[in-house]
């Protein structure tokens, strides 16, 4: 049932993508920064409800007709600042996820591999919690910038591998 | 030309990704749901040209000039309404894409990978008519859940693969 | 270290993804489109700072306090705009980068691959100057339309490939 298994038999299980370590490696922070953004729905999601603040008129159906729902389609400072941090984590974590899966084909050390993974992953969780909190800057300008110069550095062995 | 026949020679074509029938389903749907996604664009393009709401001054000058055609700058609810759709697909497609590329090669059975394949793409046709038509909640709320929850199942596939 | 080396030694150096001639093309393009998406935050960013049109209130904190940062709190036609460019690419080159894997692995000749890749590289590096500077209208039309048809082109290769 594994990606190579076909016609190979038993060899197959020895070369499993996923049983490469450094492949294993980005599986295990690619899904966990994926997983990270996608809570920024849920995120959006409570306060949305818990500043009744929503956008699209079916939404505020439960809260009654006419005025009385119309006056729950707005916006809230706090939904915005949500949203901004999403569309923050799609315009760097998807970047992440592409240009790391090429990296982790292009034959780099684990160790190597391991540190910009951990260091991106975490650099993410702590732009959220600045986002949120949120922390004075440069706390968030911070973190953006170690998440995206990681990302960089993984570009520029996966060019320099491409391209050699 | 396959990616893995260089100095292998014919055993290259069993060796093929797509070869594989949990990755050749994972491409087919993969390739369907941002299809689906990509088509949010031209449904946007129908909407801004049919009700006349752009928001590029550029994009106006076939209307005339100065006051004539600054009056097509403007927000129109069924744009809005498109472009939110498009975004949601955005924030839940593209972590499919990304989680169901590392899960199709963590070697899940091909039944529970179609399985997690359909359901996903099923709820994401069915949150896009819901959100266009739209259909009163929870419909949007419940495909938008099934997509969401379909993910994370995935997710937890390829961490429990990775970490063990 | 490499994703294949697992108990195979030598060999292991062949069998790379990266030592195939279409997938070492496609990420080279796909690095250099995704790099050209995250500048457009470094854009974003410089004309935040020249035009002083911030959205976070902490982000203000240093052109002093209460009201006289709070102006600096503002939307600014440069800034709007740069920002509608990095929404579209997200919209198509996120799009290209997981439809051109999935594509790059389905055998295709390694001339039409590159034929591919180069147009959609070009055209969006194309609708980038378009929307920046801007042109008119319909260059930017035009070089989005290009990038556009040239991901479905790739997305019924990979169709074809995976569902025959």
């Amino acid at each position: 049932m594994d990606w190579l298994s076909v016609r190979r038999g038993e060899m197959a299980k020895s070369t499993q993508l996923i049983d490469n370590e450094v492949f294993r490696a980005y599986a295990t922070y690619a899904a966990i920064v994926l997983i990270k953004m996608m809570l920024m729905s849920l995120i959006t999601a409570y306060f949305r409800i818990t500043r009744k603040a929503f956008v699209n008129p079916e939404d505020t159906e439960s809260f009654g007709k006419g005025e009385n729902a119309k006056k729950y389609l707005r916006t809230d400072p706090d939904v915005e600042r949500v949203r901004r941090g999403h569309l923050n984590d799609l315009e760097n974590i998807v970047p992440f996820v592409g240009i790391g899966l090429l990296y982790a084909l292009s034959g780099p050390e684990l160790s190597t591999a391991l540190l910009h993974f951990r260091i991106f992953t975490g650099a993410r969780i702590l732009h959220t919690f600045a986002y949120l909190i949120p922390l004075p800057q440069p706390g968030r300008g911070l973190s953006w910038a170690v998440g995206y110069s990681v990302t960089f550095s993984m570009a520029y062995k996966v060019l320099k591998t491409a391209w050699l």
